[in-house]
């Protein structure tokens, strides 16, 4: 038996850096300048300890884009690398630079953040460029003495001890042929403004002009002067203590993060956790609009003020993809699979200590300024609703909060509601009925029938209704919800009065068949009714289970029943004068009588159609 | 100056396969397997040359779990791996195997298809083995001496000569404890489904009862038997040549490939290229169903039979990833992203040779039977209008089969369409109008009021139609596109003549201000016209560009115009009675004749809804 060590050649590491290591080029952007404020901020740590001395000085990151040569620069100002720790550091791939600097001042850092692994991270120029120099001067030289390192993307590298007369380093990228993109002032530009937007050092990419004013006075006279263009913000609002900021900071803040969009956030949340892992961040509830494509891909993910990816599916429960905002948090691996975030332990908490501090806010813009809440209801409700359904403990804490609209747009919590009503919403067996409608609009006949008759109609508009019903009937005991249109209103709450007919049992036969005789079998099932005589003579319903079961069928969830058949009820008022003119009538009068008001009926559910609709409006007008 | 080699340190190889190599840790099974895969066809190779003697025996791969040891092992009977390659291809990282293999053979090998990348692929284990052992014996092995290999995830590892009885290899993962779920039957079982399903190599998984006849005649007895469930199938429908498959075949490799989904494929397309780049694969045009979620990941991605990703937006054009089936190629890079892949040169070829392919199947089938083509118009045509408005080539191969279907479902080409309404419906500036309508049923009088003048109606209902008939107005001269609802019929194909009014200037003047004082002016424009007495009295339409203009604007695309109000003309047709009996009329009488007139003007239009429709009822029911 032998023991012995694993070797991994360099031969190859080039290719897995270039094939696999990353699958966006442009990432190497962001490795770069990643490493360049990792550097300063060493520095300034190690200023900070007594272990550097001197000034500082102006510590801004350069990125210079020189195209002539084909030549992309990042120049900072930073700790800089002696002979050894270039060797340590960069001619020892995966050999992790950060980590040993983290290992040796251990605890003596106060919140240094150091980002990346120093080797890998500078191994990806490779994918961009065809040959890399490094120039750098360690802060420790006590002469001018620098090194300088070549390297051409193969495992042989040339290095030079040359002079240089300023500390810390510089990256010089050959750019390759096929990479040519990354000469361009705009794509450097775009590039800067997605990864480095908000990292901890300034960093400067040309030039912009600027307005200044000269003398005082009658003398003073406007100049325009070209100055650094500083690309970042280095202490964005996320960073700072919410004791610190104002309302429209955080409005500007949002502006910040989405310069194209106009619209204003409607509350904020600001996360700020050490214990027991990193996070900061502020969401932000947006305004959810029906019929706008919804943007799942607006939270922005950062690590160390680095940006990162805007897909956050897994790290934020899938109901608040739809928030706006930024999360920074050093706990949360990158490059890794959605299915292995969400067995990630510290990214379980992150999601579950994000869904309960929205629900705090939550409940604390409720109680705070209830009206103000209720004003904003409409444009949270299916974010809500959404968590509602799908995460218990969220449920357990909106119900309290989550509102009820009637259609007076009075808003009650779901208590609040319930009490209400059942003072006049109790049918025979005990149950409470809730009364919905789906659409204001389209339901407006039905809605006013239930509230003449002192009943109150909850709107409930959301794609999840049928979802949300069905989860409150099983949280609540004893309460039950009908949409408006799935019977007469005396079937809808069952009461223990009942109406007699002013037809004889012979006459109703007789206008049962009459009925059937004229109207699509295979759609509608006749049935009469003793009703009030100044209700509808005729009216369409649609039963609420098998509505409920084929709607849930169709948003996901819910059982599975092939095609559900489209099922109505035609639903006769025997009372109204109608049915015994129906019944004295004879012949096409007849027929012509039922078929109109059966076209009624059906436009008062939207039923009413193509050729159908046609016909009914030239007979319409025939009449006018 | 000096000259060095970069050294890639053993020490932090595996954090790096851990954390970044793969982000789905159940990759490690297809990466075993594939070894397993490879050393089976390197040994049948070998064989083949001669320079590996006697009977290869038995070459199933066995997975198999053991739960109770807490060990997964993937079992070959393949080329197996002397002391000397376990150092070369397992102690020396990121060195490849299968690299070194091809360059020895290179030339020699007729279609051996080398999987992977033999060193890296096997270190994937330890993404979910905390410790690792590999058995194996060469084939060229003289003895029974074999090769015992254990690392427990650190850079050392133990290595023995033992004894084995059998040829191959044999690797032993020792399951971590946050990777258990790879000790469940139903896990593996799932991951083979998807990696291994048609790899080339027979796998063996577990067992499966199978009942077999035993005795002949009335002695013949049915017994039950556990034989090796082998869960692949080795030689898929695409690897065979297209001359060797019937319809059927296709329809059962179909059902091989979504076992859950019922419905049949239109017609497959395949593929079969060697030559500039290598492609095989089948595709199939699936019945897009209206109101079903449009499934974009069906097609699935195959390197040598080796499952690799179902998503293949960039590999294929947008418009054909609503397709399914199966492409197989080795020139697709893998673990890329999406902008790297449409920027490689490779890939751009295979995704205009599939475009073209696509092309010329519809072309072939639309030549060699019109019918069935028209038949499957309806399933396809989102497919062809998106493809023809998003690339300019498909554009000009389909111009030539797509279809315009009449309001009769009579079926023309684009030419054939313009060549039949020429007759007809040409405008008095020479320009052919295309009439069209969105939607049979609801647009319904307006369509019979086109075809009551001797016009033809085209149905163009799908959800790009803005987009597609600018595009047709931009690719074919003096053609215009109107849809039937956009003005009255005499002005959407404006003729020489004239119908003169039965009204005298001021009465016109009259019904126009009684008119207009009873609509909302905010909405419609009132617009008086001499039309045929058999015509409608009044009449909604939707002027075209307004509408087009905003359809686009909510598709994307077209002119951005901010939120467009709602904008419809209300004509008044001075020639039908009732113009003249609003005109005598006077009062309540006068207003209410109007507002009826109105509500079913736009009941033709759907445009009443709520409180207004609810009145038009009970107004409609109480004249019954």
């Amino acid at each position: 038996m032998s023991t012995g060590k694993i070797n991994v050649t360099a031969d190859n590491i080039f290719p897995i850096i270039k094939k696999f290591l990353y699958s966006d080029h442009e990432i190497f952007l962001r490795e770069l300048i990643s490493n360049a404020v990792d550097a300063t901020t060493k520095l300034k740590q190690l200023s900070r300890m007594g272990e550097a001395k001197g000034e500082l000085g102006d510590l801004t990151i350069k990125v210079e884009i020189d195209e002539a040569n084909k030549q992309l620069r990042i120049i900072d100002r930073g700790v800089g690398m002696t002979a050894e720790e270039v060797d340590q550091y960069i001619n020892q791939v995966a050999f992790s630079g950060a980590e040993d600097f983290l290992k040796k001042y251990e605890g003596k850092l106060d919140g240094a953040d150091i980002i990346g692994h120093f080797g890998l991270g500078f191994y990806s120029a490779f994918m961009v460029a065809s040959k890399v120099e490094i120039k750098t001067r360690s802060f420790k030289a006590e002469s001018n003495e620098a090194v300088h390192w070549i390297c051409e993307g193969n495992p042989e590298f040339n290095l030079e001890i040359v002079e240089q007369e300023d500390r810390g380093t510089e990256i010089i990228l050959h750019i390759s042929e096929d990479s040519e993109e990354f000469l361009k002032d705009s794509r450097i530009g775009e590039l800067l403004d997605k990864y480095a937007k908000f990292m901890q050092v300034p960093i400067q990419f040309g030039t912009r002009e600027e307005t200044v004013t000269e003398g005082e006075g009658d003398d003073a006279k406007e100049e325009k002067v070209t100055v650094p263009h500083i690309v970042n913000n280095t202490e964005p609002a996320w960073t700072k203590s919410p004791s610190e900021l104002g309302e429209d900071d955080y409005k500007q803040f949002y502006r910040e993060l989405y310069p194209m969009t106009f619209e204003e956030p409607l509350f904020h949340i600001h996360l700020n956790v050490d214990y027991p892992f990193d996070l900061t961040g502020i969401l932000f509830f947006p305004r959810i609009k029906p019929n706008m494509e919804i943007q799942k891909n607006k939270i922005q993910l950062y690590q160390s003020q680095v940006f990162v990816t805007d897909h956050v599916e897994g790290i934020v429960p899938d109901f608040l993809t739809l928030l706006h905002g930024v999360i920074d948090s050093k706990d949360i691996p990158l490059n890794v699979s959605r299915s292995y975030l969400q067995n990630d332990h510290n990214v379980r908490k992150i999601s579950s200590h994000i869904t309960k501090k929205v629900a705090d806010k939550l409940e604390e813009l409720f109680k705070a300024d209830r009206e103000d809440f209720a004003q904003k209801w409409n444009d949270i409700k299916v974010i809500i609703e959404y968590g509602m359904l799908s995460e218990e403990k969220f449920f357990d804490r909106s119900k309290k909060f989550a509102l009820m609209v009637n259609s007076d747009n009075e808003k009650f919590t779901i208590d609040e509601y319930l009490e209400k009503v059942k003072e006049n919403q109790v049918d025979k067996n005990g149950e409470t009925i809730v009364l919905y409608a789906a659409n204001k609009e389209a339901q407006h006949s039905f809605i006013s029938k239930a509230k003449g008759k002192g009943y109150d109609v909850v709107i409930l508009d959301s794609p999840l209704t049928s979802h949300y019903v069905q989860k409150l009937e099983s949280a609540y005991e004893k309460v039950k919800f009908k949409r408006v249109d799935a019977d007469t209103i005396d079937k809808l709450i069952e009461k223990d009065e009942e109406i007699s007919s002013a037809l004889s049992d012979k006459q109703r036969e007789e206008l049962k068949e009459a009925m059937e005789a004229n109207v699509d079998k295979a759609k509608f099932t006749v049935r009469l009714e003793n009703m009030d005589s100044s209700e509808l003579p005729l009216t369409i319903t649609v039963p609420e289970f098998m509505r409920r079961m084929k709607e849930m069928q169709m948003t996901g969830g819910g059982m599975m029943m092939g095609e559900l058949p489209e099922s109505y009820e035609l639903i006769v008022n025997t009372n109204h004068p109608l049915a015994s003119k129906i019944l004295e009538a004879e012949g096409d009068f007849k027929s012509n009588l039922i078929k109109h008001a059966t076209d009624l009926a059906m436009l008062q559910q939207n039923l009413l159609h193509g050729e159908a609709l046609t016909n009914f409006i030239h007979r319409s007008v025939d009449s006018l």
